[in-house]
């Protein structure tokens, strides 16, 4: 027992600080690690060709022994998208709600992992014992069903983990967040507070879930035509408010887009929707449905590219077009970097003669984030001794540190933290106690982690200006076997620039005699020569940088015979 | 006089429908024609590494010699921008006020080509008569000094163009918007209204630019450290404010920024801008000041990668670096496409220690459009017989219209214009009469217009998977006469990806054997088969499609000797 005294708890967060995404934070006391959350993160415009992006879980592979699972608040992607690769290296266990692992088992599903990952069920109010870890799931309210708050009990004291949350008093189904249970644990003792800062810059209270279904109800009321309503696939909530919508003036509805199929059909399933039997019909049977008994409910409410919504406004969708006068509700607000992406698809349905309801015009979406009154009073029911605030880019974090100091807390004892940063504590302490390892994997297709600054660096010079590649075919003694090569991509239109490129082929092939007689066959010297003269040429010229390739290849003096030897009409095809 | 009673109005926009940007209007009678304005709009995500793009003027430059003149509503950028490329090819006088004229003379400049074109000051007030146009520029309010409405007197009637509008009444500088000489003309019948629609979506009206005015006088009189204040240079009225309070409470003014410097040192100049002649201090002097007896007025407030406020966030500016307490107020909004990055500076600023207040926290902006109270207003006092909603995208103009019609317009008596489409109008009916060329043209370094659809695919392509060059070296009759060469960049880091580099070696290599065995020395087809096995490939292995360039060199049987000449000895260097 004595070692055990002198253990400390370690707290360090392994993605979601200083960004929106990846999250995810390991609990480590002695021999022993819990990890909240296992979130991906969205590429940023700079990583081009990126897919997306997960945290670097080199310390807990490190550590691997000591991991007794992971724990998920809920099933958004920024919590759970990481898990198919994570748990590739790390299979250890993951609990979680039963929506939030229908959603994990979806997603392992995609990646060929079905049924391959121990995957535990807890309820909302249940309490699991992992190692000296005891974690109690505390219902939350959020934009997804099923979400909770985590009470992590450890040997130094209570840390309490709201996950990602709003108070909402009137939620669409079931009971409000348990406040009751947070005030109680709050009156018994809570060490260490990490609580969602998504929102700490806005006044005041995030609205109730119910105000959308109210516009819901008052749009489907007055509408005659057919109504197609854009969602977050996950925001269970809002497709149960549609469905009640529906319902209630007489409308079908059918589901469109990949992800919001799937994610409905578990929540069916699951018993998170509840509405007639015969209200869903499929897609395919729209056009037996006059326009005013029907509803569509689709993805693309982000206005992605490749989703259902964006491609029924192209007319590119093969079940679902637009007609005069329909209705389209995006319910939603566009996430910041894809406001132009969401209002092209706007323009787009307005050109095809749709109506279109956006967030820029009515109350027809609610953030899932608490407000700084909601995030006020979490502090004042929890009365931390400590507080890390979480889930938020630089600005959120400090702004949230500000909002705990007005309400009397000690400087002292709020610690903005970012990815990697060890916060060690003691049922009486806490201090920052060094940094592991952290940062962001890059997944390219099915390449994971490899791509990194070089290749980016490389799309991001090709993508401004395109390439020139020069060949120059040599014999070891630096005679010139063929006449340059040049050829350009995403530089300037080739029939257009003729002249140029000759004037490109002329200069490479000058530096290239004049490279050979000072420096011989230094291969690389001369590459570098010709690259020198070109850029140059080219800046002067255009004032672009593309790429320059120079190639050199060195012609073996009888040849290599193999292909000739192939062609010999004796050998069979 | 009876040809000219057959005359028509053509009202034909070149740019400015269906984008915000590239703004330009053609009005053509007989053998006239007027342009107002002549702006650039900013490139698409999908152009990539596109500067800027201007309006397709082909149709002017085919009717060159009717072109009476280029009319400016105002200095931005979407309004005068494409001056120096468009005055190039058609080199007609251009009027416009004081201020927009010394914006347009400075963007000149910086294309060389100062004092080149011919600039005719307009007064506010004053009308000009151009072939049978006669223009009256009248005194609008808007987020530059010096902006005007056209009231266009033509054969057929009046067309009133608002220019870039809001209904200001306590306007910083000088009168309000002249709205008392509107409603005179409205009295005497207009014939067509171009109205501004940016900001039609936004219900009532937009607040004075004096209310900033006052934020910052309250800010200012409670601040004790540095101000550093971001904010579009153009916006004389809202730098006069920051002087105002910077006099008011003691602060010298440091400028940062080449276009802050260069606006600043115009609107000076020509008085647009009044202070204590001691208000202003070089940027070089700033050490020589407590922080508390400074401000400095910077550019960047977008959160553009390479201007001063970014350049003083990442520390890497010459002359300013944030110190711990500095106060930076970004007075502007993101504009749509732009949150990303100036989230990221703001992020940037305050973990250098620094308050940030900008536009989600506090009112530190405002819009220089109209919203739609305004906008009734203007269609209240004008009574147009017909409307054109102008400067929006396709959703502004559709819901400009609608308001039109909610006042009690006729439909048939508004056009929802594309650019390119020529309306008709006589002085009792219009209609859509036929299309002319128009689109856009892609700047790109020095490059105008040769970047086009071909090239921005290729780049696409590059920005996401890299390239992989292989090159095989043949001769005549189909020896490999050197190993291949594979290159790739921006695909993977080549040494974590040896192995696949070599099995794309070894494939091309058997791709290559199998296409000369079968079609001989046809290389199209050789470098298609190389192609459709590598694409196949690795988009099996890596679920990515990198651009692959087959190239074929063949060899000359006997060299090409010229190499070996340039290098003897006897040769002079």
């Amino acid at each position: 027992m004595a070692t055990k005294k002198k253990n400390k708890l370690k707290v360090i967060p392994l993605g979601g600080m200083e960004e929106i995404g990846k999250n995810m934070t390991v609990f480590e006391y002695g021999e022993n690690i819990i990890v909240v959350d296992c979130g991906l993160a969205f590429p940023e415009d700079e990583m081009l060709g990126i897919d997306l992006v997960i945290p670097d879980v080199t310390y807990l592979e490190k550590n691997a022994e000591k991991v007794r699972g992971i724990v998920l608040t809920h099933g958004h992607e920024d919590h759970i998208g990481a898990l198919p690769y994570v748990l590739k290296r790390l299979p250890v266990p993951v609990y979680g709600t039963e929506l939030t692992l229908a959603l994990v088992e979806n997603k392992l599903v995609e990646h060929d992992m079905a049924g391959k990952a121990d995957l535990r069920i807890v309820k909302q109010g249940q309490t699991i014992q992992l190692g000296p870890f005891k974690v109690e799931f505390i219902r939350a309210t959020h934009s997804i069903a099923d979400a909770v708050s985590l009470a992590i009990d450890t040997p130094v004291g209570m840390v309490f983990h709201t996950g990602d949350f709003k108070i909402d008093q009137t939620p669409i189904e079931g009971e409000p967040m348990d406040l009751a249970r947070i005030a109680e644990l709050g009156k018994k003792g809570i060490l260490l507070l990490m609580s969602d800062s998504t929102n700490v810059e806005r006044p005041g209270y995030t609205m109730s879930e119910r105000v959308v279904g109210d516009t819901f109800d008052s749009i489907f009321r007055g509408a005659k035509s057919r109504i197609i309503v854009a969602t977050f696939a996950s925001n269970i909530h809002r497709i149960q408010q549609v469905l009640n919508s529906a319902v209630k003036y007489g409308r079908k509805v059918a589901l469109c887009g990949r992800s919001m199929i799937n994610v409905v059909t578990t929540a069916i399933r699951l018993g998170y929707l509840s509405f007639p039997e015969d209200t869903l019909i499929d897609i395919d049977r729209i056009k037996r449905f006059k326009p005013e008994e029907l509803v569509i409910i689709t993805t693309g409410s982000q206005g992605e590219p490749m989703s259902a919504l964006s491609r029924i406004a192209s007319s590119s969708h093969k079940k679902v077009e637009i007609n005069e006068g329909d209705l389209v509700i995006i319910s939603a607000s566009p996430i910041p970097g894809n406001e132009k992406m969401v209002y092209n698809v706007i323009n787009e349905l307005f050109k095809k003669g749709a109506e279109v309801i956006y967030d820029a015009l009515t109350d027809i979406h609610v953030s899932g984030h608490a407000r700084q009154e909601e995030l006020k009073l979490m502090h004042r029911l929890t009365k931390p001794k400590f507080f890390v605030p979480a889930h938020g880019e630089y600005r959120h974090l400090k702004m949230h540190a500000k909002l705990a100091a007005s309400l009397g807390m000690s400087e002292k004892n709020i610690f903005t933290m970012s990815n990697g940063k060890v916060l060690e504590l003691t049922s009486r302490s806490a201090k920052i106690a060094g940094t592991v390892q952290s940062g962001s994997v890059l997944v390219d297709g099915l390449g994971v982690g490899d791509v990194g600054e070089i290749v980016l660096r490389d799309r991001k010079i090709l993508s401004e200006d395109g390439l020139i590649i020069v060949v120059a075919t040599i014999d070891s003694v630096g005679n010139q076997m063929a006449d340059l090569e040049i050829i350009s991509r995403g530089f300037v239109y080739v029939k257009e620039s003729e002249e140029l490129i000759e004037e490109v082929k002329n200069l490479a092939r000058e530096a290239l005699v004049k490279a050979v007689s000072r420096r011989g066959t230094n291969w690389a010297s001369i590459r570098n020569a010709i690259k020198d003269e070109l850029n140059t040429f080219l800046y002067k010229k255009t004032k672009r940088r593309p790429m320059i390739i120079p190639i050199i290849v060195e012609v073996q003096p009888q040849g290599m015979q193999r292909l000739e030897s192939v062609r010999s009409p004796e050998l069979p095809m």
